[in-house]
């Protein structure tokens, strides 16, 4: 019971958005999320096309300082963004506005893009199913576009991730010719990506449901579509405004947005909608099934209602007459009769074959 | 129990867009469909309006290259798009881009519409009804719109294809006399009427239903209307974005599109706002057809239940009454009555009218 | 049974489109709609202010040639358009592009407006109530709208049609005034007054179901109600489209729509507004009597249980007591005494009124 | 009944618009809504700031061409439109068209708004709660704005206008010192202020009936539901439209309309949404009343059920007993015991306590 | 019962606009909100950045005026809008149009914002949980933003604002540094956080109703879900309007409005929208918790009727064979049989596991 209870408050965490408690002064930096007090780990990518690659994990934020002046493409990951010291740091170096640390430390924002004068500032949702418990995680990935360099800032490092460091060390796809709008878009390419996994695994969700709804409707049903609906409602809630940053990514005229990306971010920008068409089916089946539920649910009761109305109207009417030649008048000719006992048994079983005719005739037999 | 199983999982995949899985770098060509290994095939057809006109199998797709310097309008069908390396050649003969590529090879997109500097790249769905097992298949056609040629994508070649082939051989219709354009006006249009055949095989299907819901409504009926609710949600979700497909044709300033060719676009377009809402209204009649049922099984309730309560009330009084009479008092008055037996019955038979008078007052007779 | 089926098929396809079968070649006129197999008729009507009007037959399509030269506007009616050749000779004579002759021959055409470079090209649905079977009949009207002359196309002449060629007859209202562009007014505004009729016989129906289902609601309120939807369904996608007809006839900028004929136009527009208001006010009206309806079924069941329960509940205990002195054990005191029975009977009357006291807090009676 | 019957046909009429019965003369001015005999009446209130008021009333139409001279600003009070000639007289005076004239005459109209040349035309509806059969009397204003006139054309005296008559007559608010449009202003708020007593009326009305479903959930309660829910119907659908035609007063750039009345019909103009704001939430209070309705219902339904489903299984296994205790069987060993009566009672009150453990278990005692 | 009754009052006026009685005069400043006697209090913040603080408090409005000449930004606050005399007085002094006055001291507006040529006028609504009675308090901010002055009018002192002085008078954040605008920004900032507050203990409600729900489903959930989908009804009146007010003011083309600022607002215009969107995700929640109540009614019911069904089903037979062999018949030849009684007995438990076989094989058992 207990167990159940953490899960659900989890689960409404995903619903709802929160600030910075007792009014705090805007622009300050406070970390809003699930308690964490691991280390915060900085790792940086450096590349260009002419092969020079360098992978290095920084210490203190400071050290940051010095690869601005580095040639080349950098990628900079922040995992972990729970240390307001940290993220002021990083943020007096590469001249990030307060008002923007404070949305990349509040782990409830939604998907949204700030475009500012010298970068552009995104946040995103990256969706991941658990494996183990079939929970989906909901973790805030918050990116600054820079004119040579992108800053991902992430609560733990997405396992896709992994992937898109290990196509760029190897050199595969285009990152490696293209500026740092092109690393922003394989980023938010490979987020997006997941979410067609997640929604595929809501899919079959939905037909495991359905299947045993078919089978046989029961309260556990109930609380499968249930609880459906409510992840088909968080999750359109994180991928929703994902569509309109990725729209303003694709118009936007913003001198670090190039020409040529901008058909990257159309791209990503489809599979969006088309992510989010899928999930407005997938409601519309849920709905769907909660009316088969329901409908099932009362079929069982007209079901449960003709087998006691058959025993009753049939029974009845039978004990009533046996009442009746249990009853001691003094005069009772019936009793005497002496095939009596034949005869009732014979007016009983017409009565019961009168009344099997009845319902039959009414199709409910 | 397998078979439907099966059916239910295809009915699915009408839903779930998918991606490349594992992230994999963006303009991958990669298939996304139904398993299959049949060879591809590619069929040309050149024309012009002079009359000659060539109908030609290619085995190789290099092979097209030769076909770019010929004059007249060369429609390439394409039968087959599980194989990444012959779309690749295709796309570099053709100069397309790996973008679209990835999208003709990914056969669960949804319609859509690109403009690229050299041609313009198409995706549609058409949907053709299974006479056999009464299902809707789901397949995408993708087309490159050239200078002088249509390239055409799809899974199986679509019977209504054949029709317009032979309509071009046999020199019908003003396709011949226009250009490249027009062919896939009329390739869009002979696709967009599909759908009315469609929708007119879903409107006898909700015609029969009606009609069995009003006769005996059942767990079948039931069934029925959330698979003509599922069938329009999926056909919907193919037919609604082909609007803005078309709309945009309609108003394109892309070279490629020719004054004379936006009026006919116009049409088909006016014709899928059609198709739309009558989608919109057999949805209404579904829903309709739902509360129809809902109500009916009310009703039935009410049938059962009033049954049971009749019968009830009629017989538990008499068998009280005739338990009175059974008891063993060692004075029971009644019982040494000489009429005792036939006053018994006389107000059995009084009692029972009196409960004929309530419940015909009650209207339940 | 047939009859009924008959009906509804006819019902159907009020909300089903359809299009030429086979995907035929665009452009083609083919007649698509209810068979049909009278000759096709051809009045003329000129006029012109001064006075001079003629009424004539023609026989032959090709006789209308004659009348293009005559001054004077021509209000052309064409009843029956099941004759592809008499369509494509009189598109012929009047320069009518086969995409729309082909719509003109579609009687399930939804309402819409083309404006082409000589003429502009509009479609009406004429909704008639059959007094006789309480049906709607919906028939097509499609008219051009030349320099100096409207074509009206319709499967049967309207009644109201008559109405305006007397008026035009004898001179009366504003119409022989003016150009042939108030004429098309002048059409529109009779088809958009029949509307007004058919809403308030659809009002008048809701008020009769409302005042049945109060009285008694059963099966024939519900399906009263199903009707009444489905009526409004398709007559709302009747006149929905024709508002957007009439809003471009009072914005268009074509030549041959004056400027002061587009008060007129935006005058029947604000009927169309008020029309469609009415239509969805009295979809709500239906539905609010389902909830009605619904909830009285509901009721009607607690009614039935109540009278179910409180017969049970009085009697059965009542009849457990009476079989308890009615069993045979040897020693069994209270039968012994000397008012057993009377005894009896007092604490049954306790019981019964007890009972009562019970059900009359609960206030089920 | 007939009563009930004459209230509902009224509250039809609130929603369905009419129009000239048998297709009239486009610009005929015909009357439309209830039957009226009265004279009508005309009444003149001159004013300008300079103190110079003069109330008039006038008996012949043809005596209001006389005012047109006079300086100052007018407010002409016609009460009752049913007089087709009178209304075509004033029309001839201050030159207002034909089809103004007939909407005016037509008391069904919605609100709308007509620019003219000479003058702007507005409809507005005025909404009364007759406090005797707490039925809401709908009524229709019209009100031509000419230069230095104010025409209004109603039914039967609005209440409220008496009150601003005394306002101008005794100079109170800026309406004596400016122009003919803020005297439309002063009507129109005066008209919308109506509306929030309305609503007010509605609200009390909601929460009446709330108290009621709580304490008591019944027929009465949902008939109440339904009567609210339409009443909210026709009262949007009177104020909705209003909305619009405060919004081009607003943003009109008629010569009439001064820059700075806008302010004040901007000030309305915002009244109007809050009024259809609340309106939109009383709507969702009553869906929920409507929902707390439904589910009491079943509530209840459950109640009834439990104690059927008790009285029946405690009382039916008791009454076997007995029975069984009754047969006639030569032998049956317990009957002679010495001590079986009693042996029996002991079982059975075992049963009973097990039955009430059982259902208490299910927490339905 | 009285104590629920003031309530429910108090919750309808969250939901009910109101507006002066009887048609006063437009610009007439009337208090319209809860009676309340509490003298009007009048607090002057003034600032700069260059530290100089002053707090005072003033005793009559008219002093008021002398703080216009001061240099440096002025907060004054008004609490207490219910005395119409000092609220014209203020307006005299900043030259307060009447209009704006009348919306001041009617505290049941809807937010809005009125750009004027030397102000700006604004209406927020500030939503604090009272902590006591669970109840949530709406009160009216009103805010004049003037060159160098903020009015800020309200009922009674919102808590947060003291600690918006606090910061202030202490120098934190950048409030002393910026003009007049940014103090908006500050209060609306602190007004908008509240919103965060109640949302979460919104979020916590539901959370606790659906536990509940899950464990027994009765009449007090179900309450529960109405009073929580109340709340959500007039919390979002309250919210969404405040959007639209952000939204100008971020685009605002006011002198008064700077360009610095306008990133602030739409700061705050984010998190609105992020509230908004919370709001629509938790009333989809309460959606999904009443279908999950009604079903767990319905499932209960079947539950219900399944006992009944099967204690009858049982033992009316049974019941009716033993009245069989209490019958008095002459002639009964089982009950002269040795072992009849035990017979009976192996029937009767035959019949008894037959019925569980037959209600075990529906599933019922």
């Amino acid at each position: 019971m207990k167990n159940r209870r953490k899960l659900k408050k989890i689960d409404l965490q995903k619903f709802v958005s929160k600030t910075a408690m007792g009014g705090s002064i805007p622009g300050t930096v406070e970390y809003i999320g699930q308690p964490r007090d691991e280390n915060i780990r900085i790792d940086v990518l450096e590349y260009d096309e002419s092969s020079i690659i360098n992978k290095s994990v920084v210490s203190f934020a400071k050290e940051l300082e010095a690869y601005i002046e580095h040639p080349g493409i950098k990628w900079i990951q922040i995992t972990g963004v729970h240390n307001p010291e940290i993220l002021n740091e990083i943020g007096k170096i590469f001249k990030i506005i307060p008002l923007d640390l404070e949305d990349i430390a509040n782990t409830t924002q939604r998907p949204r893009i700030e475009e500012r004068d010298k970068y552009i500032f995104m946040v995103f949702k990256v969706l991941q199913l658990d494996q183990v418990n079939r929970e989906v995680n909901i973790e805030q990935v918050s990116l600054i576009l820079g004119s040579d360099y992108v800053i991902s800032f992430h609560e733990t490092t997405p396992k896709v991730f992994e992937i898109l460091q290990n196509r760029i060390l190897t050199g595969m796809g285009r990152v490696r010719k293209m500026k740092s709008d092109y690393l922003v878009f394989a980023i938010t390419d490979i987020i997006i990506d997941q979410y067609f996994t997640l929604i595929e695994d809501i899919g079959e969700t939905i037909e495991a449901t359905e299947e045993e709804l078919i089978a046989s409707p029961g309260q556990s049903s109930q609380e499968a579509i249930y609880k459906l609906k409510r992840r088909l409602g968080y999750v359109k809630k994180s991928i929703w405004p994902a569509r309109e940053v990725l729209n303003q990514l694709q118009h936007s005229d913003h001198e670090l947005i190039h020409e040529e990306t901008k058909m990257y971010f159309r791209n990503i920008y489809d599979h969006t909608i088309q992510i989010i068409e899928t999930l407005e089916s997938l409601r519309d089946l849920t709905s769907g099934m909660m009316d088969l539920y329901l409908s099932a649910v009362s079929l069982r009761m007209n079901e449960i209602m003709k087998v006691l109305t058959i025993f009753s109207a049939i029974f009845i009417p039978l004990t009533f007459f046996a009442g009746v030649y249990g009853m001691n008048f003094k005069k009772l000719p019936e009793l005497e009769w002496e095939y009596g006992y034949y005869y009732f048994w014979g007016v009983m079983i017409i009565i019961t074959l009168f009344m099997f005719a009845f319902f039959r005739r009414k199709k409910w037999l």
